[in-house]
């Protein structure tokens, strides 16, 4: 029935039918306490949004334990009331120039000027939805407290430009700021700033790319030229973007809304306060105790290096001792041993870690979704450090200066391995030697390999799986019907005309919800690579330049068929990312020094390093490196005040606009009079009858017989002046 | 006559009679065409005034020489349309929350609840007086081109408020905010802003005072204890200052005037735009041009090195050959050598450079006034900070680690003193031993006797000189009254009533102008010692705490007594220098690191340092200022981040500014019916109907039905469950 579907119906499936956000209900079959608690949650829920003023229609889910909430905001007049209530709120705050103005024009005007975006709507319908009941929302928060059984709630995805959008742009070299425009008003602000970051990282790529060839033919590895010219590009491509987001802020009509915060509704107070100022009751937490909580970050990072770094070096040990030390038995297997320890251990250690970072950030207690972000982001940007390059710095930084002195300590795995032998005989070693190219080696697998895998598991894998899972659930769906029992009468529920709607939205319940937060922090490690060790394989960005066209698709992808329809919220950058990015390029001055010092002189005949710590002055070492910071401050400085003296379209729109409000209002003040009348109170009696005498001498008019007698006192001087050389000519 | 005046003129010499504007205006007597050029300037000076709606009275001046045009806005519709106009700029450039609001109330209304205080009315006064003519100015810019004749333009003092002020803060220990208040409605925000920064700077002294004197007492010099501490307190201080500065000018209404820049009179355009978004005419300079000429401050910085550091190198060397080398003949005598050269040739070639700066700047040709000053004072800092610390930078890190390998190459001044000695005998040398209290020495000598120094030149010198000039002024006008010529003509004309006021113009007119930049570089620097050298003699804050109470005070009389009254100009920060601030406490990190890195030892009995590069090993050192430098910029990130988060009276008012405005507009909305029959643009006729479809199921009212359907779709699903069981359990 649902499956062999005429034309019409096919069409209802892809159109949205004005549902604005679907809301996902799961029951609890047992036991009755929790059926009773969610029946009744079920209830109020409907009964919250309906007093909010949200249309709401029901349908069953998949299986039989879950419900699909249809929501709609009911009524223009509700939308535009919040539209204009919000616009105010943004004109309070500076992000838009222009007032809503009601008094002055009729509001139907005003929005035919003005429309409602898709995004605008989505975002204030989810918060009518969200926010707390005393601020005019229904206060649902999906998977807290009494609302635990709302198990999410999203908007449902636009199939007909999904479909588009993923063919243009994979016939298209270039995103130019017309698509990204299409994705702000589609999915929202925040989602459209990291195509733009990648967009602009992309083009940005172009240089290194190409520079980076032709340093790889002609320069070879670890060439200061190459690093300093790294440096530099690392240095405009973050200021650039800087300007650039800023811009796009002032385009989008969002600069400024980061300081709109939206509050968190997890957030827990310790009392309610009435402001001094005006007079509301806000939510006091002391900030004194959260600092004391954020202090835990500190702990936090050590385990983190103690935790992922003891597996990396663990793992990076046993690798040096069975590839270069060892020559005993099984060696051919042993030798993948460190790679399945890492890939055992490194995602479980990691996805333990980014729970207790979770905890930590949600213990904090942050008051707005913005402070908790980004002291999340902070969080995982250290995990990620530490997971990311590590390994690298092991090897720059110790294997290659100390392995001589290091490596006959791994003599310990010898001696343990020993213990399981039972002939007692010493187990047999090879003659060590330091192996040169590992560094490079290391570089190409996270700078083209690793990227590929990502790849692979961020795209492929979930398709296959849903691919897995829904054969599976066809077979039983089989089943169920062949056993004809209680299952199959939900299926027989559907209209048919809404059977094909029906089918999309409960695939659609099922998906993942999409995590910019993921995407940002692949590129920024990425970006990091680049930064950091691109000294080592100057063909790094060409990996990266091809690796990041197909990721902007697949990034597409992911949201338009990967995931359930993002929630279009606003954002004036890429937040916290920011941060990062600039501490990456900061350190990428510091560690290509260091590894252009320690490693050139391998091409000068200088000798390869070979694992001792040999003529190297360390003092040398730390003023290449002291320079090379001070250096690259220096010239972020000089870059920033060159790209602020740029034009940009975002200055140039925010220009047009406060010229266009001064006009306008100036335009008014000139058609009302500006009373001359009234007079300011009048100064002390007394002083204005002498200032009367002082300004009368000189007549009303004033200027005419101030002239007149001005010219006499410059006679008067000239003569004077004649007179006293006619008297020193007499003299 | 004038010397004993009845009462009543008394009077009405200390009070202003409503004048606004004195400008001087310079008449040379001789060549004629000069003359004659000042006599035609005069007149399109008075005509441009009268134009404006300025009212003029010309008076003559001191000399023959000279005339004083009185400027008073001529009416009260002037200043309201003034300071409306410029209210409603602030209001865009979103320095006033509240939007002047002419069609909501009468304007007389709006001025009582805003009233004009003495700084606005002068400032625009001001900007009238000075402003382009197409912009409704009088165009009047003093010193160039055609009003080369106008030598100033100043505000008259407030003679009782002045000397009520002085009275007031020579009796009061601590500043509050109300005396900033008063400083600031006189004087406008810039000085305003000075004092505020003064204030806050020995209110924080107070704790580096108490501590150091503790740490001189039981630490000594040298320990890293009081370094720790005092960098930990520089950044305090330099974090607290900077929301200082931002709450003061929420506060003042003036957060984000420096955005609203003022054009530069001087500034010379290539061509005239017309700017593609506004359709207004704007002078156009290449920016790449300027940046050009801008790179210029490398050669400049150069030169000044190569200047001023040859100098105090050059006296530094002479001065160690001559204490610590020579004892020869007139050892005495020759010890002053150096104190003299230096007297000599330090203000002058400072002087030079200053001009040079000046030039540089010039032609440098910025469109602003603060973008031109920003330029000046990042020169004038280098020239200081080279005056100020190059000293004791060589004694520090060249005398005392190096001056074993350096002073033997002083024997050069030997055989340049023995061509001159005609016996031919070695000049008689002593045996040369280092001597480690030079640099505590020094530093003393910096932050104690140089600040006594300067505050005679600051405050006693030109009292005196006026002083001087008084008497020798009178000698010439008695000597004048006896020969009866036309000199004494000029007198004759005063009016009894006017003469007092007439005489104290006078006085003004041949003050000085303030410059508050002179005292910001005197604090700035001052800064530097405390943060670069305390650590050699912790009891410098000590000095500075004395100093400062004397400090804000001379300041006060300087602005009152010494100079013309400054042109109320607005500022929202210290401007520029802010950032040589923060770049003096960053390099605290690293000279202290440095200092108690190098000369701790000499208490731990290692030795004294003794002249010769002993075992500090280089990369140990390094080590040192790399951990201290980075260890301060962490701890900087962290006071930043606390800091942000206190609550302050500026932040306050923002809020309670913002909260009015969005309750008086959300009333203003409820009383005004948003329409509700207003319908947006249907939507595709086809999916309504099909939307109208699924939204009817469930009947019109929606929520009963809904929650009707879903309690069904839960039993069903619990029914399902059961059975579910049932069958598990069956089987």
């Amino acid at each position: 029935m649902a499956t062999a579907s005429p034309s019409p119906e096919r069409d209802s499936g892809a159109q949205n039918i004005e549902v604005d956000y679907v809301i996902s209900y799961t029951i609890p079959p047992s036991p009755p306490t929790e059926t009773a608690e969610a029946e009744a949650s079920f209830i109020s829920l409907i009964e919250s949004l309906s007093a909010t003023g949200l249309a709401t229609e029901v349908r069953p889910g998949r299986t039989p334990s879950s419900l699909l909430v249809f929501v709609k905001l009911d009524s223009e007049k509700l939308l535009k009331d919040q539209v204009y209530r919000y616009r105010v709120q943004d004109w309070l705050y500076g992000v838009r120039t222009a007032a809503p103005n009601p008094s002055h024009s009729p509001l139907t005007e005003y929005f035919a000027s003005e429309p409602v975006t898709e995004a605008e709507r989505l975002r204030l319908a989810y918060l009518l939805i969200t926010k707390p009941k005393n601020e005019g929302g229904a206060g649902i928060t999906p998977k807290v407290g009494v609302w635990r059984f709302v198990s999410s709630v999203f908007p449902l995805h636009d199939r007909k430009f999904n479909s588009e959008w993923l063919k243009e742009w994979s016939t298209k070299y270039v995103l130019d700021e017309q698509d990204l425009t299409k994705i702000r008003d589609k999915f929202g602000e925040r989602v459209a700033f990291y195509f733009a970051f990648l967009q602009s990282y992309f083009q940005f790529l172009v240089f290194p790319a190409a520079f980076g060839a032709a340093a790889w033919l002609v320069l070879g590895g670890f060439s200061w030229f190459y690093a300093a010219v790294n440096c530099l590009w690392s240095v405009v491509f973050f200021e650039h973007w800087k300007m650039k987001e800023a811009d796009l802020a002032v385009q989008w009509g969002v600069k400024g809304v980061s300081k709109i915060q939206l509050p968190r509704s997890q957030f827990k107070f310790e009392r309610e306060d009435v402001d001094p100022v005006t007079g509301e009751i806000v939510k006091y937490f002391s900030p004194f105790r959260r600092l004391a909580r954020q202090a835990l970050v500190v702990p936090f990072a050590a385990a983190c290096v103690v935790v992922l770094g003891g597996l990396i070096v663990g793992c990076f040990a046993i690798e040096i001792f069975i590839n270069e030390v060892y020559a005993g038995p099984f060696k051919g297997y042993l030798t993948f041993l460190p790679t399945v320890l890492l890939t055992i251990f490194n995602p479980t250690f990691t996805t333990l870690l980014t729970r207790l970072a979770e905890r930590l950030t949600e213990w904090e207690n942050y008051e707005t979704v913005d402070a908790h972000q980004a002291s999340f982001v902070q969080k995982i940007f250290v995990i990620n450090f530490i997971t990311s390059y590590l390994g690298i710095f092991l090897t720059a930084f110790v294997y290659v200066p100390f392995g001589k002195i290091l490596v006959p300590y791994l003599d310990v795995f010898a001696v343990t391995a020993q213990k399981f032998t039972t002939e007692g005989k010493p187990l047999p070693t090879q003659a060590w030697q330091i192996n040169p190219d590992r560094l490079k080696k290391q570089v190409i697998y996270f700078t083209v390999t690793a990227q590929v895998v990502n790849f692979a598991t961020e795209v492929i894998v979930p398709f296959a799986k849903r691919k897995v899972f829904k054969t599976v659930e066809k077979v039983q769906t089989e089943l169920a019907e062949k056993n004809n029992d209680g299952t199959a009468v939900v299926k027989i529920q559907d209209a048919p005309d809404e059977a094909k709607f029906l089918k999309r939205v409960r695939d659609e319940a099922e998906l993942s919800q999409y995590d910019v937060t993921i995407d940002y922090r692949e590129m920024v490690i990425q970006f990091g690579y680049l930064s950091l060790f691109s000294v080592v394989w100057p063909l790094t960005a060409c990996s990266f330049l091809v690796n990041n066209w197909i990721e902007a698709r697949s990034d597409a992808m992911k949201i338009a068929a990967n995931s359930q329809r993002p929630i279009p919220w606003r954002a004036d950058s890429i937040g916290p990312w920011l941060d990062s990015l600039g501490f990456l390029s900061w350190l990428g001055s510091v560690t290509s020094a260091a590894l252009v010092f320690l490693f050139n002189r391998t091409k000068d005949g200088g000798g390869p390093p070979d694992g001792s710590p040999w003529d190297i002055t360390g003092w040398a070492l730390l003023v290449a490196i002291l320079f090379s910071e001070h250096l690259y401050l220096v010239v972020q400085h000089v870059v920033r005040g060159v790209i602020q003296k740029m034009d940009s379209p975002g200055l140039q729109k925010e220009r047009a606009e406060r010229f266009k409000m001064r006009k306008q209002l100036f335009e008014r003040m000139v058609q009302q009079e500006v009373s001359g009348e009234e007079k300011i109170p009048e100064r002390s009696k007394k002083e204005s009858v002498e200032s009367g005498r002082f300004w009368g001498r000189q007549g009303p008019a004033g200027a005419a017989e101030t002239i007149a007698i001005g010219r006499a006192l410059i006679r008067q001087a000239v003569d004077a002046g004649e007179k006293n050389q006619t008297k020193v000519a007499r003299d």
